[in-house]
Order: C-alpha cells, then sequence, then structure tokens
C-alpha cells in the first residue's frame, strides 16, 4: 500500500454511510440470501466490512478490547487464515442471525469505537494508513454489494428491480475507432501519492511493441452481431476450455440476457429490472472466455495490462450510473465508469512484489494463480475508488461482474 | 382419501392460523432461508400451502377466478408436473421476494375465498373433501415447518433456540420391556371413517408371523452406549449402504447430537437450543442405517410396518411437544407423539392401490421406489394428524426429521 | 444355506472350466478393462472367484497353507469387510498385473490343491457345503462376466462381437395372454432339498391377495409401442426418481437400443454384434423405473416376488442362449433362462432371516436396502443355477443386467 | 513453426520406431489401461501419433486416399475439432479394439505409405515442414507414454517396473549455489534456422531487471526438509487455490512419495519401481503450488519463462535417463535433462503470435488459459526435442510429469 493521505472523520463517515445506503431499498430477506459460493448476501457484505476494522485496527489497539460479539471474529472472516477459523463461504446465506438490525447496530458500535479512536490519535499515520485500507476495502464491497445481490435478484422469475427508476433508450454508441499507440519502455505501476493496493507494486519498466486500443467497448449491438453470425457455435473461436462450457450448455450469451420468445427480441435483467436490450449501450456480464472469441471473430485481441495501464495514463476517470452507459464522445472513451475490461494478462506479481506482514498480507497475493486481470472500473464502482493502476481481478469464467470488452491489436 | 367427515369452516380457520402461528417467533430472515434441497424454507411451505388451495379448489371451481398473482402458479409449485412448470426446488432460498409481509396476504385473500367458497356451498362433499385434503396437507407442511427450520438453525454457529422457553432434564426412562404378538392373518390399511391418504388403503390382509415389540423408544442412554461401544466402528454392524456413509465419515452420531471438547459431555441441538444430552429422552434424528445397525447390535431387528400398525391398533394416540419426552409409563408406549419410528418396509403400494385421478394422484405413488415407511408420529406432529395405519415415508438416509428406533424381534 | 448335495470333483471342474471357457474368444485386453465402478474386468471375475476358494477353504483348512501370491488376498477382495483391506472398487481395470496368463495359472493352481483336498475329504460335509457355496458363487460370476463384457464392449463405436454366430430373426412373439391365480395362504422360500443362497431362507407364509400374470414378457414390439407413443415424454407415467432421470436424459430408451438415424429402423447391441431390433425377441436391459413405467402405460402392474414365485413353483426350468429368444408357446412361458423379472418388491430379510457366521455372513444380508428383487434367470445364466426361490437383486435404475417385464394385474 | 532441416527417411524411421521400442516390455493390457482422464493408454498414444500422419498428410495428398480403418478418424482424434468428432477422451481406455497387433498393423501401414510419399516428394519443402510436425508431436507423445504409463503402474499395489536395471543410489547433490545475471531488454522466442512450435514465435523483446537462478534443482532431501518443517501445515506458504487441496488432503507430499510405516524411510515409485528415497537426485511430480510454496519458504520465487529462457540461452543440452539424476557439476546445472521447471508465467501467446491455419493451428493456442510455463526438459524428454524456447505447459495441479523446481531471486 502507497503512503496514505490525510483522511479526516468526514471521509470515514462518508464511505460506511454509503455502504449502509446501498442497502436502504431492500428488505432484511433480500440481504439475506446467497445465490452462490462465489456471492455473498448483502448483510454479510456490511458486517465483513465491519469486522476489518474491529479485527485489524480495534483489537489490537485497543487497551482492555472487547469484540461486540464474540462469535463475529469466526462469522464474517472471510478468507484470512492467519486470523483463526472462518465460516464456510457456501454458508453464508444460511445467517439469519444475526439479523440485519443486529448488523446494522454492529456497525454503529465499530463505528463509534473508531470516530473515538480516530479523535484521540490524529497524526497517527500508521492508524491513518489502516483506515484507508479499511475504507478502500469497503468500497470494493460496496461493488460487490451491488453485483451479488443482481446476481441474487436474477434468479428471481418476478425479475424485481432494485431501482426504481427507468432505464432510457441510450441512443446509438460512436463508432468505432483505433487509436495507436508506439509503445517502448514502458513505466507500469503505481507511482503517485495516493492510495495503492501492495499488488500495483512495486512500479516497474516493461518493454511494449507497438499497439492500438478501440476507441470505446464492444457495444450490445456489435456482440448480438457475433450472437446471431453463430459465434458460439464455431470451435475455432474458443479457448478449448471456454468450448467446454459452450458445448455443455453454459455459456450461450451474456448473462443477463434473457432470449424472447419466438419473433420478441432479446432483453437485459438490469438494476432497474428486465428492459430491452439496448445496442449502444456496453456488452456486460461476459467471461475472459467470451471476450476472448469475440476478439478472434473480429480478428482483434485483448490488451495486456500493461497497455492498457499506458493508455489509460492520462485518461480522465469518469463515474458510473449502477448500469453501463453508451460511448457518446470521440477519442479513448469508457475506459471508466462503465464496464471493467478483460485483458490476457494472468494475475501475477510485479517483479519485486512484496505482500504486507501478518495477516493483511493476504489481501491480495495468495490469489495470483488462474485468475486474470480486468482493468478500468464499472458502473458500480463507488466515487474515488478508481485509477490507472488499479488491478482487478477474476477467474476466466466469471460473469457476474460488470465484465466488457475494450479490443486490441 | 377416505370419505371427508363434516368440517366446517372452523376447523379450516383453526388449521390454517396455526402455521403462521408458527411463524411468529421468527424473523423475515428466518422465515427465506433454505439450508439444503430437502429442505424449504418456512416462507415457502407458508406459501405452498396456499397454493394448494388456489390451485386445487378455487381455480377448477372459480367462475372468473383470478389468481392472487400469476407467478405464484410456478414459484410455488411443489412437484405437481400435472399442473406445469415449477421453480427448481434447491432455489427457493432464492426467493426473497415475494417477501414474507406478501405471503402472508396471499394467505389472507385465500383463505377469505375459500370461506365464501365453504358458506356458498355447505352440503358439497366433494369440496369438504378437497378442503379435507388441503388441511391434512398443510399439517404434514406444519411438521416440516419445525424440521427445516430446525435444520436451518442447527447450520448457524450461534445455535439460536426457536422456543424461549427451557428445557428441563426428563428424569430416567422406564426399563425396555418386551411386548409379545401372537400375529396371524391381519388387516392392515385404514379401515374407519376419518381421513385417511390414498396410500393407505385399500384395506387388506396380511399374513404376519409371532413377534415382539419393545416397550419403548430406545432412548439417549441407550444410544450412547452404541456410541461408546465402537457401535460407529464396526462394518460387521451396518448395511453396506450405510458403512459407506459412515467411511466417509458422514455418520458419526446422531444428526444434532453435538460432541464435546476434551472432557465435556455430549450436547443436543434441540428446538431449545443446545441443551445437555439428556439420557431418558429417545434418540432422535437417526438415520434408517443407524437405526438398523443398532438394532443389529442389540440383537434385535426393526419392524415391519405390518406388525407397527397391527400392534398400534388399539393404542391411544398422544400429542407431542416439539422435543421428545421420556418414557413414563410400562406397557407399550411412546408409540405416538415422540418419534417416527423407522421400520423395515419399503414404502410399496398396497394391493390394489389406485392413485387419485389427475394431478392429486401425483400426491403419494410416484415417491414409492427407495424410500422406507415410518410409524406413529412425532414430537412435531399436529394434534389430530396421527393415526395407527398413517404411512410417512423417507429415504435411508433421512435424519432432519424427528425419527427414532422402536425395536422388534 | 440349505443341505448341500453330492457334488463330486467332476461337478467342480466343471463349473471351474466353463469360467475359463468363457473367456476364451477374448484378448488380454478385454479380460483387462472395466466400463464402469459397478461392473468388474473379466479376469477380476476369474481371480475373484478363485480367490474365494483360497481365501474361505484353503486358508482356514490348510496346514501350512501358503497363499498363491500374498497381495492377491487384498487385489481380489470385492466386498468382505470381515477379511480386511479391499482394492478400490473403481481401480479395478487398472490392474493390468497381475497379467490374464498369471491369473489363469493362479487359477490352475488353486484348482489342483482344491482337488486335493477333495480328494482327502470325500465325507467332509462343511466342506461339501463351502465348495457347493463357491460353485454357486462361481456362476454368478459367470453371468457378469457376460453382462460386464458386453457393456464394456457397448462403448466401443466397433460394436465387437463376442460371439460370431449370427443372430437369426426369431419370428414374432405369442400373443400376450393373462394366467389367473387364486391366491391365499402361500409358503414362499426355498423348501427342497438342494442349493439355496441364505436369503431364500427361512420358509414362510404369505397371504396373497388373487392376481394375473401376463403368459409371457414384454418384447421389443410392446415396448417399441411404448417408445414411439412417447411414453419417454408423459411424467404421469414415471416414478418420481425415474423422471427425474428421463428428464435428465439419462434414460430415453433400453439401454442398447441405438436409435438409426433419419429413416433407419431400431438396431440393438447384443454379444452377437450390433443387430436388427428383433420385434418378437422380449426388451431387456429395462430399469425398474422403465418396466414400472410401462406396466402403468398398459394398465398394469409388476408382480410381487411372492406372487412370481408362487406362480413359478411348478414351472420347469429352461436354458438360456446368451440372446433373449421369442416366446414359441401358450401357458406360462419364459420364466426362466430369457430375463430377469423386475417385481416390486424390495429386497427385504424374510421372517427370521439369519445370515451365516463369520465373513460368509456378508454375502447377501447387507446389500438389502435400495434393491429392488429380479425374479427367474436370464438367457446368461449358468445351467443349473435357477430355481423358483432364486431372489436375485438390484438398484432400480440398474440396466446393464438382461431385465425385463412380467406383467401382472 | 519455423523452417524445416532437411529430414530423411532415416530420421522419419528413426523417431517411429523408438514408439514402438518404448512399449516393447509391456503386455497388451499395460498398453490398453487409462488411469484419469488426463492420461492416454500407451496403445492410444501409439495410434494417434499414426492418426496424425494419415490425416493430416496421407489423406490431403493421397489421390485416392483410403484410411486403414474408417472409425479410426474418430477413435484416435485427440483434441482437433476442425477434423470432426472424437471418441470421449475418458472412455479411451475403454478401446479394447483394436488390440495392440492392429494398431502396431497400423503403424506399419501408414509408415510404408509414408515413406513411399517421401521418396516420391524429395523436394517438397511443405511435406518436410509437415513431417517435421509430426514427428516432433510424436516426440511429445513419447514422453507422455513414459508418464502415463508411470502414473497407471503407480496405481498397482504389486508397485510394477517398467525397466529392470537397478537404480543405483545417486550420491549427494553439489551445494545450491546463485548465479546473477544483469537483465535488460532482451530477446525472446525461437531465432534459430531449426524447428519451433508456433507458440515460441515471433522472436521479440521483453524487459529483465536483474535476477538470479539457483545453480541446481530442488532436491529430494532439501524438499524433505520442507516436508518435516511442517511446510504442508502452514497456510501462510501456499496460494488460495493449493491450500485448498492440501486442507482437503490432496496434496501431501510429492506425487509418487510413499510414506514408510512407523520408523521406516520414505521410498519412491520410479519406473524402476519401488525405491528408497534419494536425497541427492531432484524432487519430482511437483504441483505449481508445491513449487510455489516450497520458493516461499526458502524466501525465493520461481523464475518467469522469459528469465530461464535469458538464463539458458548458452547452456549445453543435456539428454535423460527416465529418472532424474542428482546435479554433479557447478556453474547452471540441470537445466535440461531432469526436470521440468515451473515458471511464474502463464500461458500466453507472444506479442504478434498467429497459429498456423486449418485444424493444425489448433495444436497450440487453444490451451492458453489456465495453464502455467515449464521450461527445460525432462528425464524423459526424446534426445533432440528440447530448447532454450521450448514452452511446456499444465495446469497448476498437474503432478504426473517429471516436473521440478527451479528457484530464483
Amino acid at each position: 500500500m502507497g503512503a496514505p493521505e490525510h483522511r479526516p472523520t468526514l471521509q470515514f463517515d462518508h464511505v460506511r454511510q454509503r455502504s449502509v445506503h446501498l442497502a436502504e431499498p431492500l428488505s432484511p430477506e433480500d440481504c439475506c440470501a446467497q445465490s452462490m459460493p462465489d456471492a455473498s448476501p448483502v448483510k454479510w457484505h456490511l458486517a465483513h466490512t465491519t469486522w476489518f476494522f474491529e479485527t485489524f485496527i480495534l483489537e489490537p489497539r485497543g487497551a482492555g478490547f472487547r469484540p461486540f460479539h464474540p462469535a463475529f471474529r469466526v462469522l464474517f472472516n472471510s478468507y484470512y487464515n492467519g486470523v483463526g477459523a472462518k465460516h464456510p463461504r457456501p454458508q453464508r446465506g444460511l445467517l439469519t442471525r444475526p439479523g440485519l438490525d443486529q448488523v446494522l447496530a454492529y456497525r454503529r458500535d465499530v463505528d463509534a469505537r473508531m470516530v473515538r479512536l480516530l479523535a484521540q490519535s490524529p497524526h497517527d499515520r500508521e492508524l491513518a494508513a489502516l483506515v484507508e485500507l479499511g475504507l478502500q476495502h469497503e468500497q470494493q464491497h460496496q461493488e460487490l454489494i451491488l453485483t451479488d445481490l443482481k446476481h441474487l435478484l436474477s434468479h428471481n422469475p418476478l425479475y424485481p428491480a432494485y431501482l426504481d427508476s427507468p432505464l432510457a433508450g441510450a441512443g446509438p454508441a460512436e463508432p468505432l475507432a483505433w487509436i495507436a499507440f508506439d509503445g517502448g519502455l514502458a513505466e507500469i505501476g503505481h507511482g503517485g501519492h495516493g492510495f495503492a493496493f501492495d499488488n500495483e507494486l512495486p512500479r516497474h519498466r516493461q518493454y511494449l511493441a507497438p499497439f492500438a486500443l478501440a476507441s470505446r467497448l464492444v457495444s450490445n449491438g456489435d456482440y448480438l452481431e457475433f450472437v446471431e453470425a453463430g459465434g458460439y457455435r464455431d470451435p475455432s473461436l474458443w479457448l478449448s476450455e471456454g468450448w467446454d462450457l459452450v458445448a455443455r450448455g453454459t455459456l450461450r450469451h451474456p448473462l443477463y440476457w434473457v432470449e424472447g420468445e419466438a419473433g420478441e427480441d432479446w432483453r437485459e435483467f438490469t438494476l432497474h429490472g428486465l428492459q430491452p436490450l439496448d445496442p449502444g449501450r456496453p456488452a456486460t456480464h461476459l467471461s475472459l472466455y467470451e471476450a476472448d472469441a469475440y476478439a478472434r471473430w473480429r480478428g482483434a485481441r485483448l490488451p495486456t495490462e500493461a497497455e492498457w495501464e499506458f493508455a489509460a495514463r492520462d485518461v480522465a476517470i469518469a463515474c458510473g450510473d449502477l448500469h453501463p452507459r453508451a460511448a457518446g464522445s470521440a477519442g479513448l472513451a469508457q475506459m471508466f465508469g462503465e464496464c471493467w475490461q478483460w485483458t490476457s494478462s494472468s494475475y501475477a506479481p510485479y517483479p519485486g512484489f512484496a505482500p504486507a506482514a501478518g495477516a493483511l498480507g493476504e489481501y491480495n497475493g495468495k490469489f495470483m494463480i488462474n485468475q486474470y486481470v480486468l482493468r478500468g472500473s464499472s458502473c458500480a464502482t463507488p466515487h474515488g475508488h478508481a485509477r490507472a493502476s488499479y488491478r482487478n481481478f477474476f477467474p476466466a469464467g466469471a460473469r457476474w461482474q460488470f465484465t466488457g470488452i475494450r479490443l486490441a491489436r
């Protein structure tokens, strides 16, 4: 993690409040259910992010520390072996107790203790760094709250909407253009003063051959051409593992596309409920297998993460709106705030990478296997959380995040 | 089904109210979660029992019938292929919508329509028979509400109690004695005037050799002897399938027994929370494999369902108290109201069995494979639901019902 | 087991030779492969039947006994926990060593020792009983050699034939008639002087209501009507478990039927290779689910095992020809020598059943769960192995035996 | 693939003969069995390598081409979707027909046709290139013949030896030293005149920070220290996926190590049978998870494939002896001929990678997902098949190849 900036209590309150705010449209049942082992209940996210502050800040610093509830140490540990036992991940949805009310009380209790601690230690830079990490961690879970919830609601034949507001037609996307880059010896990795995760460090050199990136994300309209041209029936387009999924019937179209009955058009499940498929908006909820097959079909490829970062180094960061928007401007558009962009780079340590000491060293490093890097940010990424050096990562088959395609060649 | 008795609206109200009453101590989250595919959420039980009246009574009889919600026909169909599509059973816990409030509103709506219909048709015997079936069906689900909920709560490391009241020590069980029966040509199956399911019919003859039944159920104390004598380590005691489960570590003690750490005593999870294992109370939550192995270890066997019914034909029916009680009297005790009793009889049609016409014919007959009959009733069986000819059935490995052991020889 | 008859060395030689004779048309590779965990390699059968004599007769009686090979005790133990460790069943096909030659040498060695022992002990009735059991056991494996081999060869797209001889058209089957029986109190179970397995004992009374049996087995022509009428598409015909298999695509037609491409007729894989489906021959390789669904479709049912045995008590025993033949005579035909006949009876102990002491007690009793009884014998049953009281048993989904349908009502 | 060298018929004969030679110590059964879906029977390898010449050379070039057997096109297709249907991979061991004799006849037939074709077209460079590819392909399968066979034999409790010759003690390994490299802008990928696979191309630049490699592979003695120090019990050493396997009991020591009973020493299954674990020889049959955990425990890491290739560019290529030998010289030793060396690099296309046209384009590219690159060669790699730019690849959990550990830092 980089050197922390000064983050007053105000910042703490702001991030913490937003998590609660995200849950407001939801019932206690909505917050409790778990739709697959990879996703977690909203209530669990609310508790786990609180556990993080309690376990990594209050407990080691609190003379006379007493936990809010002794069982929560196990219940809300996600994957930190260094902290001890964990509740089995696939059973998070069975935790009907503590109820949502109790979890909100847990949040208030930890928040009050944190605010007292922050007030007592205004110049404690190590504390500030841990708080910063805790808030960045919470922002990651804010995005997961939305994507895990969307996954849950998508299993309900009633297709419930999280947001009441209608989703207006986006209009056509800008025509796709190619932006060329010369490459050469590039500096990759976090280099500025703000926060960064350990996996963005150290900054290091990498040689890039000349390359070009598409000016915008692949749109629903673009992707529909692939579907209608039989892209899901031609094995020559697919990585072997991807074709296995296609042949088994697991991959047939983007995750939340809903095939119309005879004669009807495609629809797409969104946080606004079921909507007509909008050709101008970016295609999203795609696996790396689909992104790679689409690129091959277009005679293109996916960018490496270094290419992406090099291209993005001076791009202004946009903020998202809970569903991807159509590209509305020329130049290198939609790098941030719409869809995470699959790269062809496996998630690996940068040369000289050193994880943090103790249990927090488990934050990133131990996942550096069989995962692929996504760059940019999505329509569900919180304000202030995105940057050019950010490395998101998921297995190649993951589809429940807001993932999309940026072509390269 | 036998000839229906006169069942006034009062009876309808009484049974329907009890389901709601069972859910009162529970939060919306408690009512929504599903702990395994074989168990269903409480909310789903509340809705499905309502769906039964709406689908099989209101819809065929209602000129101008309109469903409470058109999607509920699929959402709350359990297994009736004749009614159409079904929501996938393992995903019942993902139905956070409709919420508990809406399901309760659904119940009120259907109840009001049912009461109107009943008032309009006081002498309609076919209607009365269907209502009777619907209420018996609801009583079956009342038992499942309790056992499915217990299974759910058992997965929570907090071991939440459904009932606030403490569970007092039961005192020692009566000594086990053997009650002998002469056998001969017996009449088996429902023969009286009250309600019976189609699987209890037709009444027919069966030849029984002389036999004896144990005077009471196997107690926790009895069963603990088996555990401590290494019963779970001796393959010669087990059916081959049962030993496979033991060897894999799946069966090690009754389902809700909790092994004390070094030096501590066994405890048992109950609807009153985690309690010391009470040696006088019946051992419960056992598979047929365990019941059979225990019987073999004692040099005994399990009864056939015909033997059990023959012995029970004049036994008074006791009503349960949500946890099995110790046997407190001599003679043939604990036949009803404590634990369902595994028999060695596979669930098969009686000679001349004919299922009902239409979708209701799926109620029983199609499950007559790889299931074993349990007789009696349990501490969770509703008042008025038990009788000597009643045939409960579950797969040999099922343990989440209140199942126990009656020895025979 | 019943009292053994006098069985001279001649009988021993005859049965033992037949096993070797069955393997003669096969290559070492054919004898080594295993097509599923439930089936065993031919070589394994040849060795296991030999192990049975070595372990249960030579070892306990042999002063100075030395095993042919010390590792064979584990390698060729099938399921006797009382004998010690077992080689994992699904890995029998990986035992390329010992080779077929060595297994044949093992057979010759054990045979020579057995013949010496028999010559030394001409009046040892306990020995004679064990030898009888060993030979009956070997005959069971002779049938399995053929059915397991057929299953293996069926996985080869070349459809190799075990038998060179052609399979002639059988001609039409006799019309199906119904043979009525009065029932009453019947004696069931082995009652004569010859050999019987422990599961056929003790002979006991059972009450039978009047019933009728079909005069012959269901033919391919009969069954094809069911297929073509959409029998595999109508859930109302199926047991719930069976319909699950149908819905998953696992059950679509009898196991070895091969669907012709557009316009072509059905064919059937036989021990004579792939052959046109012969409408006159009995339908075979059917699960209990299919047998039950077919019976329901015809407005009939399957017999109980007691009904079958009662009807068969005076029927002459026919011997098979490695593929079922069409019914060629009136009266109660095809009870023996064509297809095992599914009954609706689960495999359970007769009243008073007592398994043998020691490891041989594992022969039958421990499988009395989730299996169903088949009666009669098949075209692959060895001469002299069938009798009216014989109880074969398999799980409801098993299809690789020569199983067929006898209707009852 | 690079420009082919002149390869006379002599070379063709030599490589083709060696495959047959490898199978000579084996019985038909040994050649037929399949121990897991990832491994293939020896007989299948013998046929598939022949199919490659028949399908990709004889068929497109043969006016009047007739296949040796029409069914072999499907039976012996490995994974080429472009060629049509494939026999299911997990069922290769069920192909008892064609027998080994027929497969050897198939080889002789195709060889004769190939030799005629080569004699007719001495200057056909495209043909020469395809033959070269076919021979390189066959050499890859020669290594798999040995590793797949070793895996099969390891499942036999008799631990059969493939090689009769004894395995002498290797003596201690040289002390491990660190060899430093300056790095900088390096040229990576095949650059010479000989054969290379498409995945080694195009040659391209990569920037390398300074690094060091261990002078030899990790030895059994080194690795035993890790085992005895509790390396398999400390989650902080493991990638998350690796720890899952350890926690499940799947990973406990290198694949073919056999734990001695109380007091005995470790042994290792080899192609010479079961042998005492030799501390001086390299540790082998390790997953990437184990290699990575070991490196972390030593405060080191695995090399990237570019680092490895850069260091190996001038190393002389040694040839293997079917079991890894101890390091006997100073300097950068054991780069070739002992164990494949796991790198931290995922298997990905080089910048500008273009697969071959047609079905042969499936050779490499479609596997570039969730696989990791191994460099060097092993004791089972055929003479003439290794080079510094060679990219072998397997999933992180693969252990049945001769895989070992080269440390970097």
